[in-house]
């Protein structure tokens, strides 16, 4: 029975490798490269093989940068008082998106997950009490995702924190803006209505 | 407002180009990327890059092959007598996956689409007529998806390979094997009915 060339199993074994693609997408993807032409498929591996030479992180607070400091960090205007932990790269993205936090961000790279075997030592952990001393950090925001993990880190975090005397705040957790109440899952709805805020005139 | 590092900006750009690759998706592709190492990633780099150096398409056929020419036609135990048409490759490999077919392929590259602006000069149409003549063929199936493209290029065939004197067939319309007649959609169980076989002792 004949199968698919070696060189097109070999890269539909890599693609298969990616999060959310299945053999199925891997396959289509494969053969879409195959049709596209060597320059497109080229174009691809270039982009993927240079990332990791191309970008570190930042010594600061691990996010991803072109610079041995990311452009928070290097950004005087932000204020130095206030640290927002995230569990990745990718959540201080949308937190920047937000366009509301001045302060600046620690990156976690994970959550804890006894299931995966992340304890405390996987993560940023030590280097986020440093940062917290040598900054004199006033205030420390949670913003690790409303997940068992998410919950979990926050937790562990508070705990650690709270002998350094900083104050630590976690993201609210309501209703998505412009949310129909009746599409919200019922967690979302009891957490909405036990965060409720005094309305201001 | 910050946004992400500029290689990982082209690595998502690269990534969305991709068929079925959302802005979310590429996002989450790269960053995988990034934390799953550079070993990783360049051996995804590699496979992409050298899947067009370490193949072409086979000579007869149009498969994709890593020799002039593919297994199947290289095979002697192949009856020559009979074509079988698919849009492309990935079409192939499910028929020899289905363990039926004897006889030769012929890749055409695609489907008649006027609203995208393949015609018949951008499909393999002439090689397929040069090869039935060249190897005499006695039947040619047309193993054209049963969609609107693949209809129209199945009639299209039907009529300049009748010109040929061979004979054109279609594969079989019905329910999938297994299919529970209540899930089928209504025009399937109207070909399956219209195509009724007569059963045999």
């Amino acid at each position: 029975m004949l199968s698919y060339a070696q060189p097109i199993r070999e890269l539909i074994e890599q693609l298969e490798r990616l999060p959310g693609i299945g053999p199925k997408s891997a396959q289509r993807l494969a053969f879409h490269l195959l049709a596209a032409g060597p320059e497109r498929a080229e174009a691809l591996a270039r982009a993927v093989a240079q990332v990791h030479a191309r970008i570190r992180r930042c010594a600061e607070c691990g996010n991803w940068s072109v610079e041995a400091r990311c452009p928070v960090c290097l950004d005087p205007a932000r204020e130095r008082g206030t640290l927002c932990v995230v569990a990745d790269a990718k959540d201080l993205v949308a937190l920047e998106r937000a366009g509301e936090f001045r302060g600046l961000y620690h990156v976690l790279d994970g959550l804890l997950s006894p299931v995966e075997g992340i304890g405390p030592g996987e993560l940023r952990i030590a280097e986020l009490l440093e940062r917290v001393e040598a900054l004199g950090a006033s205030e420390v925001i949670l913003a690790t995702p409303p997940t068992v993990e998410g919950d979990a880190t926050a937790e562990f975090l508070r705990e650690v924190l709270g002998e350094l005397g900083v104050r630590v705040t976690r993201l609210a957790l309501g209703l998505p803006v412009g949310a129909d109440l009746d599409y919200a899952d019922q967690v979302t709805v009891a957490r909405a209505l036990r965060g409720r805020t005094e309305m201001r005139e």
